[in-house]
């Protein structure tokens, strides 16, 4: 059966523009909260592919969206490469010994080996796939390389980024092993995740405004085309999204090459610049301010404009970044509904 | 006598290119840390003009900066409405009662009588004025009225702004309402600041990118242009600057108008983008990125490329946001002198 959002990744014509929500299985809908709660902390629950592939499918069922997201975390890879990924409550991601050297680096897991650790993934999304209705499409995902790296290489999140900065600027040589072994880790998990059942995958570059413009093709962008290459390759059939936080507005100046179907187009990029800038070559993917949602009638004017903004198709609706945890679940059905409505073209 | 740095903010032709950096006194300099002991904590060191004034004047002669920032803080303003500001080791500033009402907002001083307060701002720019030698420039700053309802309203930093946002999307008014009392504010401190000696002003809007880009002018924009507004008209020979930080790449998409004569250029946009949007309209300031500073060959090849593509004039050296805790001094002492050689014309 043809699914409405593999179509609209590829650019074919759809009877309505399909819509989903980064962060749609979250901490908004009750239910997410009653496995969360059951499953302890966040990581018994990514590790856990009986209730991550339950939260999976909640708002499929619950809010209507076109698409589901495996549910899992993008700090997986580095935790089975063997950092010790723990998650502090109200400080977010900790790696107790972050990456200092290439000796560091060396000590840890790579390529396939550490990719095959990941089962608790690949189980989640079998689980999914016998579940899923067949109309409906599942979302792989990864994060990319670069931002993988600053949890690496900072040990946590990070507002200035300067330890990593630090390394790009006088030691850029480690940076790149680091990334290429990310990057050698990443096509197999995208591999074996496409092999499980996932129809589409997107690639998370959270932390991409956090390069500097001239350096973000060397740091980022070549290895997520380098991914890219490698699973369409393999798999020309399966869509690729990328979605590369907080650059859309500079992307012209050369990094409109790469083997993806999708460009995600945060909600800080106006949707007709990237449209101009990068709506030939990339189905766009987004872009509704999430804190809109706090408000219907915000909602409405958004979804309103950019349905009139991409009437000709070649879009995807998403939110511009992820769902907040206190927005209420009417709302977020009432977003996805409109969609749907908006743009149906039959 | 001509200072170099106004000449340059009001696009006259100057013999060089002149140079400061943001957050210029600051942790990186031993002599900042020594004063900064003696007045405990950093609320103190604003509220002190002998120490404020101090530490305004050491990055002029330590590191050779064309301009002296007075050292100070934006959030003084909410605090001297009323708001119990305090510092949190580690976590930054905390104002204990945010603004929820419009009583709340209400209960708070406003206009001049707000500004007034403000004495020791004024004091240590007159000591600074005495102490400052006469080639050299003062700026004196405050925040943007957007970014400090930020503030106001979280009570805290944020790094998803969803208490201002909520009452953007759901209660306007009273987001105006605080916008337009903290504009009020803002016109006085400014014109007191330039009573007591400042040459040049900029308004600090570090959290502009929160707004998305359909809404920044309404909510944060056309504020700042108010406050131009009344500024030029009392004092038309003094330069003001805006920095709000990572909007410059839609800019041209509304933004250009209003009486300012410098655009600051955040790290995160190419200048050559904002040259060709901006740069008719504007003198443009910035923009190397502050991790540059961590090598000198970082920042040779930066500062290179900028005096390249400015080589018209029409441009202030900074770094494209605030100079980090961990920089050699030594490598910002290379930076001030590398732009100052590099576009000498004379």
């Amino acid at each position: 059966m043809s699914k409405i959002f593999v179509d609209a990744c590829l650019g074919k014509e759809t009877p309505y523009t399909p819509v989903w929500m980064m962060r749609q299985a979250g901490r908004y809908l009750p239910e997410y909260m009653a496995v969360r709660a059951k499953a302890g902390d966040f990581l018994n629950l990514c590790h856990n592919p009986t209730m991550a592939a339950e939260v999976t499918l909640q708002p499929v069922d619950i809010v209507g969206v076109d698409a589901a997201i495996m549910f899992s975390d993008i700090l997986v890879i580095p935790d089975e490469m063997g950092m010790d990924l723990s998650f502090v409550k109200g400080e977010g991601p900790k790696f107790s010994d972050p990456i200092k050297s290439q000796e560091d680096l060396d000590r840890l897991l790579g390529g396939k080996e550490a990719a095959d650790r990941l089962t608790y993934v690949y189980e989640t999304i079998k689980i999914v796939r016998e579940q899923l209705a067949d109309d409906k499409a599942l979302i792989g995902f990864t994060g990319a390389p670069w931002t993988l790296a600053t949890y690496m290489i900072e040990g946590q999140g990070t507002k200035t980024y300067n330890i990593c900065k630090k390394m790009m600027y006088t030691n850029p040589e480690l940076l790149h092993n680091i990334l290429a072994k990310v990057t050698e880790i990443v096509k197999y998990y995208l591999e074996s995740q496409i092999e499980a059942g996932v129809d589409v995958v997107q690639i998370f570059d959270s932390w991409a405004a956090a390069i500097e413009p001239s350096k973000y093709d060397e740091f980022s962008w070549k290895y997520m085309v380098e991914i890219a290459d490698y699973i369409k390759a393999k798999y020309p059939h399966i869509p690729i999204i990328m979605f590369p936080k907080g650059v859309a507005a500079f992307v012209e100046q050369g990094l409109v090459y790469g083997n993806f179907d999708v460009f995600g187009v945060d909600w800080g990029t106006p949707m007709a610049l990237a449209k101009e800038k990068l709506g030939e070559k990339y189905v766009l993917q987004g872009n509704m301010e999430p804190c809109r949602l706090y408000s219907k009638e915000a909602t409405k004017a958004c979804v309103s404009s950019l349905a009139e903004t991409m009437k000709d198709g070649r879009h995807i609706f998403n939110l511009g970044h992820g769902i907040l945890p206190d927005v209420p679940v009417e709302n977020a059905k009432y977003f996805v509904k409109l969609c749907q409505e908006l743009s149906r073209r039959d």
